[in-house]
């Protein structure tokens, strides 16, 4: 049977990846297996280290989506893969790989799940998590500091730079496509119990 | 057990009501009672004609919401009810009323279901129903024109004054309460499943 599949959306601090880890919590790993849209940033093996450098990360172009849906094609017909690992300090693909095995339920998680419609369709549900941009920069400042050791103007100048113009371009819009919206998704108790209810009679 | 209630909310022409129709078809009334918020408006008996016509139907003061809370908690704990009627051409409550027997799951509707906090408690999942305004009131045309044999003008003259008005200042705002929200909700297959699952491990 085919890997019954949710695609997690919603902009940078919205709280995606809580509710990711609410519902991998209420199942366990056996059962579910989560792909993050970020595994699959561009090699840019090809390229000078000041051309990757340049990279836009919030746009849809630093995506290489195709090899996405390949592999979560793979997942769903039961078929193992190897995940790529992207490396921040040089802005390119690691030239190993994770082996991931498939899983009866599979999660996506990313920004730009829902922009690109090959994408899409490898979806059965499709929940965008809408948190206010006040509340989600604050969110992101506290987590770069905190986890990344970023400086707080460093992480204002990214924000308005390139997180804040690609939400209002791409993250935003592609609400539309969305099954359902959670409003502050990661501590909305009754929204995650509904689509533990959901996966419930999936893994039945 | 205590009835599993759910509200659907959202503004005028939202699709409600087909949420609610469809989540109905997939239970049967044996299991589901649906309760819609117009039930309550107001007794304007003690009023005089001239005052009743003025009533704005579309303001939270329209409705009788202590007398609703308290139906919905009997329904809630199993007794049935006496639930009022209301008389649009005399602008007031009928003195008949209908008996409602209790059901497992209760459905709530109505476009200020999310206003009033006492309301809100009584909900185990507050579901919104979010449509575009422009397709909102073109759905309100057709079907006061069709179904209830109004002018065009008359409809969008009711519209401007009130309809979009209360939209803005009382419905809108309320989606904050939902637990989720549903992108353009009535033909939402993937959402009203979600919901139906939601039920299903209710009744078992």
């Amino acid at each position: 049977m085919r890997a019954y599949t949710i695609g997690i959306c919603g902009g940078s601090g919205s709280g995606k990846s809580t509710v990711t880890r609410r519902i991998v919590e209420a199942f366990g790993n056996d059962h579910i297996v989560v792909i993050e849209q970020d595994s699959y940033y561009r090699d840019q093996t090809h390229l000078p280290y000041e051309e990757r450098i340049q990279t836009n990360y919030d746009h849809p172009d630093a995506f290489d989506t195709g090899l996405m849906v390949s592999q979560i094609r793979s997942l769903q017909q039961g078929k193992p893969i190897e995940k790529p690992l992207y490396d921040y300090t040089r802005h390119t693909r690691k030239t190993e790989t994770v082996r991931v095995e498939p899983r009866p339920i599979l999660i996506l998680e990313g920004i730009l799940l829902f922009f690109d419609r090959g994408l899409r369709d490898t979806m059965d549900l499709k929940v965008y998590v809408e948190t206010d941009a006040d509340v989600r920069i604050l969110r992101r400042i506290r987590r770069d500091m905190k986890e990344r050791g970023r400086t707080l103007d460093s992480v204002i100048d990214q924000y308005l730079e390139t997180v804040r113009p690609s939400h209002l371009q791409f993250v935003e819009p592609s609400k539309r496509y969305a099954d359902i919206i959670f409003p502050d998704g990661g501590y909305n108790e009754v929204g995650i119990d509904l689509l533990v209810a959901r996966l419930q009679r999936e893994l039945r």
